[in-house]
């Protein structure tokens, strides 16, 4: 990948990762849909990192193989975090040469609202806008390891034809979801705000074989938000929804009220 | 801690967790500082857990064992991450009972500017204000394991007694960093907004024993901000920093540009 042939680096560069694992559904549905727009270049983690949100790994070293998962692609897979990914692919892997666009997902499973947060497939992305790179996130609503990515692919690539053609905004990336839905039956496509929605969690409490209880996270999301300008409306209607995204999480709105504790 | 003794009760019960691990000096300093303001429970990793974001344990099942590191003071360790420790404490051990105040930390290292997105410290105090509990994160600028608290503990007390005793917004924390110097030469406590600031990341590239690579995540953090109005800006001047913190990505500022696209 560091590579001098003029005519290979015509071509745009996209790196593509995830949060499933190298050998999800997902990751080959989004690699089968780029690859006609550029050269591609897979990073992603060695096993399924779902629920990591923006992790990385301080305390472990890192694995990084090269993989013969996609036939005719550069790939590597890492025993890192989706994160982990994104800065082996630039800093290890790409040194001379920064991506047009940074890909990742498609993740099994729906990645609205206060999900962006937990995500591994959104962090990867938050991570390539901090490193200024065009990037985006596709989740589908389906969380089946054999789900159907047909109508995600038809996004894909409605997307991705416009990153590379159109001027992209600094440092922001795009959560995009898709609803589970055929693509004949899909509305559109529409840019939507964060919906203000939560998971109530519970715990799964048993008793391992020694009497010792252990807990399985659960929950119900719950959707506190009527608006009509958020993600998870589009989605219950049909639509597919692309929220832009950044990562300064100051609360401007509230500064005031905490001059006045004058500390 | 589901305990109907009303006398108990008519204290702000103040739950406390860290990303470092419960031993780390830094919980304990942080608990030592709170203890004069409520009732304390404690629920935080057993093991160091740096850099973890708002990663959750999907894959896994998580244990919670009864800990005797504080004396006189409930306290659980968790196998899980930060944001677990939350959940965990929330869901399963004050099931009806909501904290009046969630503490994280005291972090042993700077979580300034966009290291919020990867601090476990921090990703536990937007779980709280994703709870809707007042929720405060803090983090002195020093690695060190021996690390000197004091003028942190002089902060905590500070922002401690004002959480308690005035209005918090809803929905949002506080992430404060305070700069490594001596109690006496603190200059105060500043009202900041998250600094433009990245991680230049690097590898160290080793090889081990087999002779395969393996690689340590490293790098320099650098400031590409002016502002005086930054908590990057106020550590480098001797101010303890307090970003209010919100979880609400969405790049509101860009949703015309991507509106023009017509998708």
């Amino acid at each position: 990948m560091n590579s001098d042939n003029s005519m290979e680096n015509q071509r745009p560069l996209i790196l593509v990762t995830n949060d499933d694992g190298i050998t999800a559904k997902g990751i080959r549905s989004l690699v089968e849909a780029v690859q006609p727009f550029g050269e591609i270049l897979v990073v992603a983690p060695d096993k399924p990192q779902s629920g990591m949100g923006h992790a990385i790994s301080v305390h472990d070293p890192l694995r990084l193989k090269k993989s013969s998962v996609f036939q005719g692609i550069e790939a590597y897979a890492s025993s890192g975090t989706p994160v982990d990914c994104v800065k082996l692919a630039i800093c290890e892997l790409l040194k001379n040469r920064k991506p047009d666009l940074l890909v990742s997902g498609i993740n099994h499973g729906d990645n609205s609202s206060t999900n962006v947060l937990y995500s591994g497939t959104m962090s990867a992305a938050v991570e390539g806008a901090m490193e200024d790179i065009p990037s985006v996130g596709f989740s589908l609503q389906d969380f089946a390891a054999d789900a159907d990515f047909t109508a995600s692919q038809f996004v894909v690539k409605q997307v991705v034809e416009k990153c590379l053609s159109s001027e992209f905004p600094h440092h922001v990336c795009l959560n995009v979801n898709i609803p589970k839905v055929d693509e004949k039956e899909l509305k559109g496509i529409k840019i939507c705000r964060q919906a203000r929605a939560y998971w109530r969690d519970s715990f799964d409490r048993r008793i391992d074989q020694f009497g010792n209880p252990y807990y399985w996270l659960t929950g119900e999301f719950e959707n506190f938000d009527n608006g009509e300008d958020t993600d998870v409306f589009a989605l219950n209607n049909g639509y597919a929804s692309i929220v832009p995204t950044q990562f300064d999480m100051t609360a401007y709105h509230v500064m005031s009220d905490f001059n006045n504790w004058k500390l």
